[in-house]
């Protein structure tokens, strides 16, 4: 069984209130639209700041999230001198502080930064169409000269999703794959 | 079966005669010798480049090479905007341009930038101790949160060497290893 794969660079998710401490009234707009439905690359950018670390560039995927959070790679953690847990989207209690910046604005996020987990994102009608029931994690195959396999795959299963593989810029680049690429599901682990 | 993992960062390898263009009479002197006989972290940095792109506090290990190579992670080359091979060291025939600079001086190299392909070093004695004879590759498996099995790991046979396998930085921040890791060769692959 074949998945698509999207690399996620390092983005922020912010909730209205926060997006409007940094930005004011200036409108967060979609410049492109993203497999997952809804979800947009924005034009707005921030910097991410830990202490005398920053990453300047890292753009904010819309629409409003109920939460604050940047998803950056272990790279990037390594970089900021953070240690944050690899997690699911949306899990950030516990998570790394880290502070935002726009212009003259900063604000401070007590937790919030976290390494995204792979994940792919599957309707119930595909886990039901690719005998995914029970099913918790998968394990995904990449051929090639770095070739080798990539465990702890989880399924995010939702109605309004297509199917889709996420990873991250460390996974992509330590395999040599890219967004558009096409993996193999090897094997699944029951729940 | 069991291997202590040393994660290699960008570095340069270099003849003497270019370094010596980059550094003049400065001498080339070990900070900390490397686990493999002779090699050391020394106390000298470059600054790589290409086009408009740079990156500094390149490290040369040392001692001085027959050849010039620079070894970078394919985060490096996109960031580089190069493609380089991924390749034995020493086998850089073909492989990707690049500059070197130190302040003033910049020496521009047509070929020797390469990813290091995954790899252990491994004597003869042990290649016949750990019933390793005809097997070109290993694969290694790694635990934990980013768990998987990392393939096309080269077997690099010499009698002046220490078991250690070597792998990137993509590689090592996508499984979440580090240096003084130990971990597990699961399967070989026949010559």
């Amino acid at each position: 069984m074949k998945v698509l794969l999207g690399i996620s660079n390092r983005h922020a998710h912010l909730t209205e209130e926060t997006y409007k401490k940094l930005f004011d009234s200036q409108p967060l707009e979609a410049v492109k639209y993203l497999r997952q439905p809804g979800q947009f690359a924005s034009n707005r950018f921030i910097t991410i700041k830990n202490g005398d670390k920053e990453i300047s560039n890292v753009r904010i995927v819309g629409p409003f999230r109920k939460y604050d959070q940047v998803e950056i790679s272990r790279t990037d953690s390594y970089y900021l001198k953070l240690n944050p847990p690899v997690r699911d989207s949306g899990d950030i209690e516990g998570s790394s502080p880290i502070s935002l910046i726009n212009g003259s604005v900063e604000v401070h996020l007590n937790e919030g930064c976290i390494i995204a987990n792979r994940h792919i994102h599957i309707t119930p009608d595909e886990v039901k169409k690719y005998n995914l029931e029970n099913i918790k994690k998968v394990k995904i195959r990449i051929e090639g000269e770095k070739a080798g396999i990539l465990e702890n795959v989880n399924l995010k299963i939702a109605s309004n999703s297509k199917f889709e593989l996420h990873l991250d810029n460390d996974d992509g680049n330590a395999f040599n794959v890219k967004t558009g690429d096409e993996l193999e599901i090897i094997e699944m682990e029951e729940e």
